[in-house]
């Protein structure tokens, strides 16, 4: 397959959210990137698998997660715009503690490490833009760590506040997971959400 | 206090191990930051403060943690050459849920974000320090959540990785705290450890 207008436009309006790009310099970082078809189910990355590429959501939905105890534990979900890797296992070429699979019908554009390294020599607003996106996930996942040890509620606002927007493309056992939490709880929470949405009126 | 040719040469040495500067580049860089020395159980950070600074430790031992339930939860150690803040905060410019404090009389450079901001503008190389520094810094993390749900023994096992050789500086009280079990157990994972030493010889 290759390489349409639309995942150009998506990827060059992801990238100038944070830098602005010559033509020039777009062109040469997307011809880096290669399409992917993933149908639903199907895996990116498998535990024990070394990550090689970095990807960026065109379509779909996608998400990471662990297996332990013979339970998946959800660690992130990407969509429409989001990027998904496992970048300690590339960076140290380790073995990956995750799974990443496809919720549904996705397609990704996907990078490799090799490439990456040489567009940020190359191309210093690249560089810039991964910065960025590094900073906001570390941040990101700084915060997550802390409201792994609150209440399933408080946990249950972090999933909507990233991620409440794409819930359609999520099942409640998925969000359960994510929560670390049983569907029950889960669905005792959506609930008392939804009366004190109604008790405000 | 003035900025102390020592303290220079461990933040030149630490931002060279990812990019070389020149001379001028690096008194740019130098030029924002300013020492600061925290005595044992002072506060850097404090739950609700906003964070307005990133940290990067000249000697000494910090640490950074949370309450839940009248317990403190740790999250990171941060031991000479390492760097320490809390960037949700600090981005988002919302009241931090974290403390950061010394665990002994310690020394550290500070810079505030808006220095940060300007030399991440002007010197592209700062710029790609600190997206190899966040790279780091996300795919730790990604690894750390994965250990949460391994074994006492595996997070040990990370403990020991990642701090190992600070372990001096840190109390056995601190490293069940980061570890999240009681003390009992983590000295019975400590003999484990020499015993299975002891055996192999």
């Amino acid at each position: 397959m290759k390489i349409q207008p639309y995942m150009l436009l998506a990827l060059r309006r992801n990238i100038e959210n944070v830098v602005k790009l010559t033509d020039g310099e777009f062109d040469q970082i997307a011809s880096r990137f290669t399409p992917k078809l993933i149908r639903k189910n199907q895996f990116l990355l498998e535990e024990q698998d070394k990550c090689k590429h970095d990807y960026f959501v065109i379509k779909g939905a996608l998400r990471q997660y662990r297996m332990h105890d013979t339970k998946e534990w959800v660690n992130q979900f990407a969509f429409e715009g989001w990027w998904i890797s496992d970048w300690y296992s590339m960076l140290n070429n380790t073995p990956s503690d995750f799974y990443i699979d496809a919720l549904e019908n996705s397609e990704v554009l996907q990078v490799n490490k090799k490439a990456l390294d040489s567009l940020f020599d190359q191309i210093v607003k690249f560089d810039k833009f991964y910065r960025v996106m590094f900073q906001r996930a570390f941040s990101a996942q700084q915060k997550r760590i802390a409201f792994m040890q609150k209440s399933a509620e408080s946990r249950y606002e972090e999933f909507v506040s990233m991620y409440g927007r794409f819930e359609t493309h999520v099942s409640q056992a998925q969000i359960a997971s994510y929560l670390g939490i049983t569907r029950e709880s889960l669905s005792r929470i959506k609930n008392l959400g939804i009366k004190r949405l109604i008790d405000q009126k």
